[in-house]
């Protein structure tokens, strides 16, 4: 089935995602990410008029959040944004909010930790409705860092950097299961996440690796057609063609060897397509400049 | 969208599995399953002259492996079946068997060790061919042990019984993604593994946990349709009503508390149906007794 909704996964660009929140956030940090990106997303969602959810289950300073994305989002003219606190099970079935979530336009799961959204935001009746309007309308789901990284059906959520390297260190589940067929990670340069991403999609080659950088995303469109926004870069890994592997024959613990990743390295314009496994660069504008 | 193929998920006999198999294994061990399940899959593959393919892959003693098979398929009377000895990614480009795989009426995935299934085959021309007969044909994709875990999205490939109540002690993957919003586990009860199931399930309730235990298995229709055979249980783990969980805010190694959780312990003839979440007992049968 061709999904008709879109996804917006957004790399992120404070130091959230996988790591439990600190308690002090800098003010400056709490600008999640340019407001180019954040402009391309109204526009995806219908304009400045739309009705957005945002969702701040992942986060565990949901109001600092929410505020933020209301500021956010007004800076650029929207007046029609909601916030959705939902912090637990329970919240999630609160009617009003299943009300408000058949209604909007779009929503936005915002950063923090991937596993506030799964385990809080799984198997109940609000994400089924989110899936089931993402799957049958044209109806867009954004996620920045943790949002992003919980859309494909396998979601990483704990590995550091040190120890990627080692077979299972990388800590994966089942993710929210927007997009099937690809596993994505955040802050990809910045926390040095190729180990991690490469592990991933070693240990399943079916799987393309996406690594947004921060300030970074990507479109996805019909569930296969991503373009890349932002002024960083989405890694991607393809682990189809990969010849040798130790990953099924090794003890946990040891350190993983892969041969032949294809890798492609996207900046704003350029597009992949992931059923055929195809880059795309954006010729046009190169040649215009 | 509905696939008209068939999963056969069956629980495994000997100690195989997520562990590296022992160089040494009992005689009696190699009867995987008792025949009564096999009659079973040949029944649902379409009697005894199917052609159907044994894919060896998972396990480190293929030869052995392929040959039992060959043995226990002909003492209940098939006459066609044949051995694929897919070792490495290599292996699976072989076109004599993609041309099998496109002309066979259903494949068995042998028992070893699932990470060997995800990494040889994930991604390859070999397995989209398998998934896409699935989907799009009454085709039968029938797997023991490790090539019952493989069949869902997210794929167990290692936890201990004495430490899976621990964050980060399951360790999870890419499976070959023949189902959707299940986990499957094999051996259960022998193992010890309701642990493990249940922090896979605890990550995210949308995945409802299936626990196969050995001589016994799962015939799924539809992607939706369970029916257990075989002489023992499957135990289905339901988190849907999690009201409370910890693992979102507790650190990597410590133990997790969950609320909640719904169980049902399936015998032959019982039925689940995944979407509705419904267990329907086989009380025609105990009326009749």
């Amino acid at each position: 089935m061709i999904p008709k909704g879109k996804l917006i996964s957004i790399g992120g660009a404070e130091d959230k995602g996988t790591e439990a929140e600190p308690d002090f956030i800098q003010k400056n940090n709490l600008n999640f990410f340019e407001l180019g990106i954040l402009k391309r997303v109204v526009e995806e969602i219908g304009g400045s008029h739309s009705n957005i959810e945002v969702i701040t289950t992942a986060s565990s300073i949901p109001e600092e959040v929410g505020e933020n994305y209301q500021r956010a989002f007004g800076k650029i003219g929207c007046d029609n944004i909601g916030i959705m606190h939902i912090k637990n099970r329970y919240d999630a079935t609160n009617p009003a909010y299943i009300d408000r979530i058949k209604n909007c336009d779009g929503v936005m799961l915002s950063g923090g930790n991937q596993l506030r959204l799964t385990t809080i935001l799984g198997g109940t009746e609000l994400m089924n409705i989110i899936l089931d309007r993402y799957e049958n309308e044209d109806f867009t789901v954004a996620g920045t860092s943790a949002g992003a990284m919980a859309m494909s059906n396998t979601m990483i959520y704990h590995g550091n950097a040190t120890t990627a390297h080692l077979k299972g260190e990388v800590k994966i589940t089942t993710g929210l299961a927007f997009i099937k067929n690809v596993i994505i990670d955040s802050h990809f340069e910045k926390r040095g996440r190729f180990g991690r991403l490469a592990q991933a999609v070693g240990c399943n080659p079916m799987c393309v690796g996406i690594g947004l950088g921060e300030d970074t995303g990507l479109i996805i469109k019909q569930g296969n057609n991503f373009e890349a926004i932002g002024s960083g870069c989405v890694i991607i890994i393809d682990g189809h063609k990969i010849v040798h592997s130790n990953i099924a024959d090794i003890p946990e613990g040891s350190p993983i060897s892969l041969e032949n990743l294809i890798v492609h390295v996207m900046v704003d314009g350029d597009q992949y397509k992931l059923a055929q496994r195809k880059f795309i660069g954006d010729f046009i504008s190169v040649m215009q400049e």
